[in-house]
Parts: structure tokens; sequence; C-alpha cells
């Protein structure tokens, strides 16, 4: 950690700094220079943050040299992690794409879905019983209705499962359904929540929060693998900026920065994004150009009577063709499909 | 709700999306125009708003009229809220102001500080027991224990006890000990947590969200109105844009907005808004004369062993001159402190 | 237009209203509903838009219907416009890739970099001799001495230039040698440049504000297309956000939000989105899988010795291994490169 | 300068990064560490800002130590300074109010509602002649007619006159009629602009940028300051952010932070802030709470007939009586108005 002081510190303020890192174990270098003085504090960082050294009389200000996350970072993993879900390899070579419908509404509807965007290529199937909805008076979901379905109709169609848990109080109930618990945007930092999944041993899909820098993303993915589960899979979903023209605006950089900082499989959601079922295509495109490991796209049988998020769902004709442009992109970049 | 159809929508496309509208209950009233065609839909927009006509064929774009909240709104409730704490009136003429700790740490620095910001006018103490922290390897909180030395401080002190709930199952426990249930900026779309607060007859102190609108701020208040609790102050605390030089940016014009639009009290909380203890003081004399109904401002006896936010904390001896300088800017906007 | 009333709004404050839009010459239609009453204004929007009327007495909010740009709509023309320069078509099938270093810094380095990047595919060169820098102690370019050398470079290696513009003083001089003016982030709501180069016939490279919304990038384009000249090409070079993880946020899903509203060509800068140049390849590619119309990649012979942006420039043969990458994606989504 | 090396790096880049800021001038201070080494690079930093050492192999971030602007630093000068024009002190104890119409649209009017804001106690007069207009079908201002008024108007009320010049070409013209030459915030960064009128000795009103950071507003203010001119007033305005419930988020935390920072003195625009004249009242009360030497404030005769902002414009008779309510607030603050 670099300490830098202001231009009229002390000497006596200097002294209390310097006491202070020291007595928390680590050793000083002071080096005093004609426009500012620094501190370099050497030794484990960690127990340096939790001290509000920034206030110290005489500070200006404190830059950490090394990052907050440990156990999801390349540092402490040279490999790309590779999650196998029942047989689904997400972070691999190939490109792996969940559908399905936001909000489960009956069996026969999501059977259908189900089995045409199989036959199209996806290999996930997702479908939401317990919906994070804005206004308490549209629909919440099915409960435990909608995972029975869901469970159902992945069985009948041989494609394991991925729906959203909200309440701890719900993690017994997920964890007997489904085959991935999804974390949504809203709660990347609902800490308890983190936590109760980080118990489990399923594969969790964490979104991105509308306003998480890159760095507290990966913090939340650390309180996952904190509690002993490393089968954590990012995705990018869109964040939220000055524009209004699409619902979030989709940081596909994220994707190579990602990759940089950490060893955990990429996915992205251009649904949610963009909020526009027109709109999906370019940018799945450009998802998978841009190196992600695998995309969640909604999908709708009616989108007209969707009971949520119709606006952005595909009908399965336009998810057919579409999977048929994607394998295109996926290979001009070494990918499969 | 006004439905602009696109330059080249044909009769069928239009005569759809009227049709639809009309099956949902509503009345229409049709106006064709030289470079836009209009549908007015006339009636009760909510059963619109799970429709997603903005993506039938032929629709641009969609137009609510009609505000999403109605009993967190100005018309709904023409007059101000104002919510009793034990006596301790939030939203009348008396501006109040929360204060203490980040974190609870034990019984005597607690009641240390208590007893100060009693002296210099603060007439409810905070104090978290759960924390929500960015990274799983800080201090989380003293749970139940800390919980305890609250009430207690809180009742040889006199101050009604403000602290935050964190998750669906400690909504029990919470209840028991505290005055005032804060939902913290992170949790203020955690939907399951606003309708458990919904059903209590607690005052919540609801703390806008890093990324929400005005709009999404009072779609949470509406949730907890929805379950029957009424008692709701809204906080303002900062939100996330792209200037760094603060933690987050204080949007005090969120004040008047909210005042015209809700007849919740407004809090505002410029100690996590700023970061930095030293910005703590303008803002806060900023707020109050904004408009603002309260203030939450962090103390702690000594802010460099804190364990939680120490940067951000006024030392007592700071706090009570700040509050001297607000009770003159108070009273030059017709308040008392 | 629709003006929707306050629930309060009185008969005489209506009727102030409806007054008002007629004397400008619009049609009403005035539908009182039971929770809110609204005006609708029928014929020339624009005359609505410079006079106040969310400001009078009674109004609760002003919806415009139409667009507030013409030329450059996708009313106004369904066609892609092409623009030729010199016989490179930025707009059609082809991708075209504008390549070059940040700033010119003498005839050599330019000459050697051109002609690589010419050999791996480029179709014109960029250098800039007028820079726009954020410190006024920084290299400020070699103006009318780095223009010639552009010139003569782009005359040797048969390839168009490409040159900012920063000053209406400079219009004369940028002609003499440029063949497409590019008007830089900072400069796009320059509303004085905007109309210079308006008055040109020069190809125009407009490049998106870093706080611009879609709606005010296509005024500023419009702007330059009142004053007769419609050889407008746009182009999104990331905007700002809270993410600090890449210097700006490169919003791709522009491209297909532009290409809906608008008709012309529209190219990404990658390089000056995420300023690393590593994290270059995967834009780029995402970009031309996202239908962009061309690229803008900086590149340089020796990036550790530039003078300005080197960390995001390419060298020559990063480039070239680029160039092969980004034909294949094209490619995949039926482009030539 | 700290230069923080990859994990990895080897010992031939660690060499090669030390000889480059050797061969600049600097000493240089290398800290090998378990997890990451460290290079301190002492001397004078300019020198390295334009030499992309993070894109140099091995390195994974540079941190700068020292801030990029000088002249106008509290390190360069302690004392606050105060600009005087032609007796109106802005910076001192007094907070003055600049008022005036949006643009001049007339002698009469503007004479009506220059005596007005007179007597209401404001000191500067502002007019636009020469108006940035997002739409090109917009008003654009009267030109050097206005400036002839607005200096006519000043002159019979004595008051010093503020108004914006948008084109270099326009310096001259601007200087022979205005006392303060406003800079506004879509040229916050036409740095031929800055420089223009940092080589005249009018005041200037430097008004930040839509997305300036604190940063690069000082160093705008930098390039004034360094072609002479220190008659520097910095003027915060709102910025852009994700709400749009305002026209733009007035961000007055930026009034300590620059105090800070800066000597300057620093006036807010409450009106282009939020941009409905209703809301104008309770953030200039709060910006003179939270510091500001001044405010300036739009006021029109008759608002409804405005043609520019009309809807953010108060009436003289409002104006009166918020002038009336700023000064109790101002002598709360221990200032003057």
């Amino acid at each position: 950690m670099i300490i830098v002081l202001k231009r009229d510190a002390t000497d006596a303020q200097i002294d209390h700094v310097v006491k202070k890192v020291k007595d928390l174990g680590l050793s000083v270098h002071l080096s005093k220079g004609s426009e500012r003085s620094i501190i370099g504090a050497i030794g484990d960082e960690a127990v340096l943050t939790s001290t509000p050294l920034d206030a110290f009389p005489g500070v200006e200000k404190v830059m950490p040299i090394l990052k907050p996350y440990k156990l999801v970072s390349r540092d402490f993993q040279k490999e790309d992690s590779v999650i196998d879900i029942k047989g689904v390899k997400v972070g691999g070579k190939q490109v792996q794409v969940i559908s399905g419908p936001c909000s489960i509404e009956n069996k026969s509807i999501l059977l259908e879905v189900a089995k045409e965007v199989k036959k199209s290529g996806a290999t996930l199937l997702r479908g939401g019983a317990f919906k994070p909805r804005t206004s308490p008076y549209d629909f919440q979901g099915l409960g435990e209705e909608g995972l029975k379905y869901l469970r159902e109709v992945g069985d009948e169609t041989g494609m394991p499962v991925v729906t959203e848990l909200m309440d701890p109080r719900d993690i017994d109930l997920i964890c007997r359904y489904a085959d991935v618990i999804q974390i949504g945007a809203r709660n990347m930092q609902n800490f308890r929540l983190l936590k109760e999944v980080g118990k489990t041993d399923k594969a969790i899909l964490l979104k991105r929060g509308l306003s998480a820098t890159i760095k507290e993303f990966l913090m939340s993915a650390e309180y996952i693998a904190s509690m002993g589960n490393r089968n954590i899979i990012l995705c990018e979903r869109g964040i939220r900026t000055y524009e209004t023209a699409t619902r979030n605006t989709l940081d596909l950089s994220a994707i190579p920065v990602l990759r940089e900082l950490c060893h955990l499989p990429i996915v992205v959601d251009p649904s949610h994004a963009v909020g526009r079922w027109d709109l999906v295509a370019p940018m799945a495109k450009a998802a998978i150009a841009a190196g992600a490991d695998g995309l969640m796209i909604e999908t709708h049988a009616n989108p007209e009577e969707a009971l949520c998020d119709g606006a952005q769902s595909l009908k399965p004709n336009k998810f057919d063709r579409l999977m048929g442009e994607l394998r295109r992109v996926a290979e001009a970049v070494d990918r499969t499909l």
C-alpha cells in the first residue's frame, strides 16, 4: 500500500502514520520528496484496508497495490475454470447458450419453448419461479409450482436448469430443483445470499449489479468462493448509464477485462441489457466475438402474452435463425456452439 | 397510456394493437397524423404495464401517463406524513439527527458516543449489528450481541434506535431490539426484505440504491406500503456517477423532487455519500437548506480505530460544533434542530 | 406532442395551455380523464419545442412524439447512405479500417506505419496535427507541418487521409490537406465547428461525445446536414460511465440503435474507448459482429516512444494479425474487409 | 509516480522500465515484494505522463502521486483568490448573484429584468448573444446586436455583464462588450477557446462540463491560467448521471472538494442543473450552505414567452422572494448577500 502525505504534513503526523503501519505488522519505506512524502507499507495489505489511514491527519490519499480478491483471481489460478453442469461445460471451447422464458407460466408453454430451443442448440434451460419485480403489483412468479415444472421440463428435454434464488429462506427448495442457481443483478451485493449459495456445491450464475464495478463484481464472486464453492459463472448483463435508448448499456469490454483478472467463465445476457428483442441478435453476436463463454437469451412461444419481459423475448423461429448466425461468429473466433 | 405507431405501421398492425388494448378493458382514442399515428389508451393503465405493447409489430414507443406508485404518492395523500418514533417526530418542523457509529463494537464505546451525540442534540441513535461489507474478509458485525448493546444504550440515553436488517430470517430478532429498521442501499430492491418489513409496524428507514432512479426508489417504498406499513422514511445517501473525487455523488435535488411526488419524510446521509469526514459538514448544511427532514451522520469516539467506515466518521467534538452550525441553517429555513 | 396536466389543474389553466397551442398554429385534442387530463397537440411539433409548456401552470409533463432530427433520420431516407471517399466506400458491404498514429510526429515514422497498415488492409490513414490534450503542458501537435506529412504519405501510399479539426479558424487549412475531417468527441457539441464543416463538401467523421445521448449525437449530425453537407460518418468511441477498469465504456448497442434511427454509416473506435492496446482486438471483433461499417484503430511503429496515446496503439505486426482475425468475423456476418 | 509490476514480470522487463525512467532524468527506488514489485520514480513526474509506461511489458498499472495542475492548485497559492469585476468581488465574504435571461431578446425586456434583479440584490447581469443550442432549428441568439443591448443595460443599471463566448473568432467582439466571459459546459474542453481567453485579462466564468471530472475541470482552468490569465471563476452546473427526474444532477460536493484543491472562487448555476424553475430555490439555498461564493440564476420577465430555457427561468417577483431567503441562509453560514 502506498500512503501519500500532504505537502504540509508534519513530522509528528508522519511518525503517527508510520507507527500505526508498523503496529499492524508491516514494514515501512519512507520516501521524503520535495513535493510530497510517501510511505510504502510492505506486507499483508489486507490488515490495512480496515484501518482508515486516509482519515489520519497529514494523509492525502491511500493507494492499494494488491487486489482485494484472491480465490477468484488469475494470481491464484492461472488456468481457466471450466464449470461442468451435468456434462454441459461452461468455460471450454464450446459457447453454451442458456435459453427459456423470463418467468415460468405453466408447464405446457415451458415444454414447448424448451423443445424448440433445445432443437436450435441451446444446452441449458432457464425459467424464473421467483421474480424480482420493480412493482409490487406485477406477477411475482409461481413459486414451487414453477420449480417443479422447470425440473420436469428439464428432465424431459435433457437440459440442466437455471433458476433464480431471491431469499436465503428458499435455498433448500431451490437446491432440490435447480442445477444452476442464479443470483440476480439486484442481489449481487446481497451478501447473505452469496454466503448461502457459497455453502452449496451447485453451479452459481452470478449477475453483475446494475452499477457494480468490475472489482465489486469480483468481490461478490469472492464471497461465494470464500465459503467453499468455486463453481461460479460470471454474467455481464448491462450496466446503468445516462443513455436511455437501451434499457442498460451492455459492457462487452468487461469480458476481456474479467478474463485477465479472473479465471472464471463469463457469459453475457443481451436480453436484459438491451430490453428489446430486435437488438438481441447483434449484441449476442458481438458478445461471442468479444470472447464470451456463453449467452443467456430469453425466448417465449408468444411474447405478446408473456407475463414478464415479453418485449425482450425472441420467438422460437427467430431464436433458431439467430443460433445459425451465432454459430458462424463462434467459428470465426475458433469456438463452437 | 400513449402508444406511438411507426411511420409505416399498417392498418392491420394498428387494429391488432387497438384490439389488444380493448380486450384489456380500456377504451381507445386513435389519432391518425401525417407523421405518426397515435393511440390513447384510457382507463386503468396498470393492466397495460405487464403487456409488452412496445414489442407489438408497428409500435414505435409506449409512453405511460400515470405514475406506477400509488400509496406513497402525493396524489394519494396531500399532507406530509409525520412518522412518530417514541415521540421523535420525523417529517415535522424539527430536523431530526440520527447519529452513532457505523458498526457496534462494544457497549462502552457505544455508550460514550451516544451520550455525547445526545448532548449535542441528536435524537436517534444508530449502530450496525449486521454489516453489508464488500469484502468477505472484513468485520461483519457483532450480530445479536450488538443489538443488545444498542438497545441498552438507547434505553439508558433515552434515544430510539436504528439498525439495519440484511436478511429476512433476522426480522423477528431485529424487531425485538430496534425502533427503526434500516434497509440499506444495496438492499433497496431486495423485494423479499421489503415485504417482510412491510408486515411489521416499525418505522422503516429506506435508503436509496446506488443507481436507483427516483421512480424506482418510490416503487420500493410502495412495496413496503402495499403490505400495510406506511411508517416509511426515505433516505438519500448519494448515487453512483462517473465522479470519483467523492465516494458517491450526493443528489440533493432528490429532496424537492421527492417532496413534490411523495408525502413521506426525507432524510439525508452525507457521511456515506462523500466518504470523508471533512466533507460531511458542508453537505449536512446543504441538505438542511435544500429541505431535508433529517440527517444521518456517523460519529465515532476514535475514528482511527473504527472497525468500519472510520474515514467518514466525526469525532464527538467535531459533531458538536457541526450541530451548532446546522441549527443556524435550520433556523434560516424556518426549521428547528 | 402530448401535454399531461396535473391532477388538480384548473379549467382556467387548461384553457390557457390550449389557447397557447392553438395560437402556435396547431390543433388540439383534449381528453379529460379521471386521473389526469391530456392535451394532444397535432401539427408541426417543432414550433412547440421552443415554448416552455412544461413550465405553464397546471402542466405536469410534456412528451414529444416526433424526433427532433430530420435530414439524418430513416424517416427522411430509407436506404443506407454510402460515403465515397476517393473510391473508398464507407457504409457498403466492405468494412473499412482507418488506421495510423494518434498524432503525426514526423514524416518517416508516419510513412513507415502507413505502408504497414496499408499492406495489412487498412484503407484510410489517420493522423492528428492538432491535438486536443487534457493538459496544456502536453504535446499539442505539429500543426500545418503535420498536415503536409499526412497528405504526402496519404498520396504516396494511395490512402485518403483523416484528420481532426479543432478550431473554425483552421477550416481552410484542413480542407487543403484532408479527405475526411474528424470532429472529436470533446467537440461534438461545438456547434460553430459543426456549421463550418457543414458548409464544406468533405466527408465528416463525427465522434460521439463522452456523455452524449444517441439523440444528441444525431442532433449534432443534423447540424452538419442542415448546412448542406450530408457526407457524415458517425463514430462510437466509448461513453463515460462509473466503470474505471476501461478508460470509457464502448457502447456497441449504439450500432443497431443508430442503424434503426438513421441512414448514415457507423464506425467504431475501440482504441480510445478502452485505452489499452491489449483490449482493442476483442472489441474490434465485437464491433464488426454488432454491425459496424468501419473501425478506427490506432497504430504506432514504436508505441513506447509515442508522443500521444501510446498505451492504446498497436504495433504493425499486432495490427496485421488482428486484421486477419477481423476478416474472419466480417465474413461470418456477410461483410468483407 | 508509482509503477506496479505484474506478478510474473521478468527481470529484463523490470530493467527495461527502470532504464526508461532513468533516461527521462528521474531517480528510481525499486522494491521487490513477494506479491508484486514496485518502482517508485522520484523527480519531475510531468515528463512521465506522456510516456505510456502502462503499456510497457510487465507493467500492471501506473499511479501518479502528484496533481497534474499547478497554477490553480492550493499547493501553488494558499490564499483564496478574489476576482474583482469593476468592484464586484467574487470569492470574498459576499455571495454574488449573477442574474438575467438565458438569451437576450431585445433591449426593453432585458432592461426590465435587469432593473428588477438589481433591485433584489443581484450584482452581475447575464445574457446570451450567442447560444449553443442542441437543435440547429432553434433560436441561435442575436449576435452583436445582443451584445450591444447587454452593454447598454449593464451600464444603465450599473452592473458588470457576463456573456458566453462560443467561437475563437468572436474573441475581440466579446471583449469589446463583456466584463466576464463565460465558457459554457459544452466548451469546457474546447482547448482553443481556453487558450484565447487565457490571453485576455477579462474575468472568465468556466462552467464544468456535463461529464467532466473535478480533475479535468481544474485542468481546463489550468489551460487558461497557463496562458497568463488567472481571473478564473469556476462554475458547477450539474453533471450527467442516470437520473432523469432533473435535467442534470447538481454536484454540490464539488464545492468543498474544489475548495480544498484549488484557490479559485466557485459559483453554482442551479437553473441549468435542475432545468425547472420550481427546483431552483431549494438548490440555490443548498449551494450557499455548502459554501458557494456565488450563484447564477436565470430570470425572465415572462418565462412563457422566453426564446430559450423558459422552463427554468424565475419571474422577477419569485426571484425577489428567493433573494430574501438566500440572504438568511448566507448569514447562517457567516456570509453576506
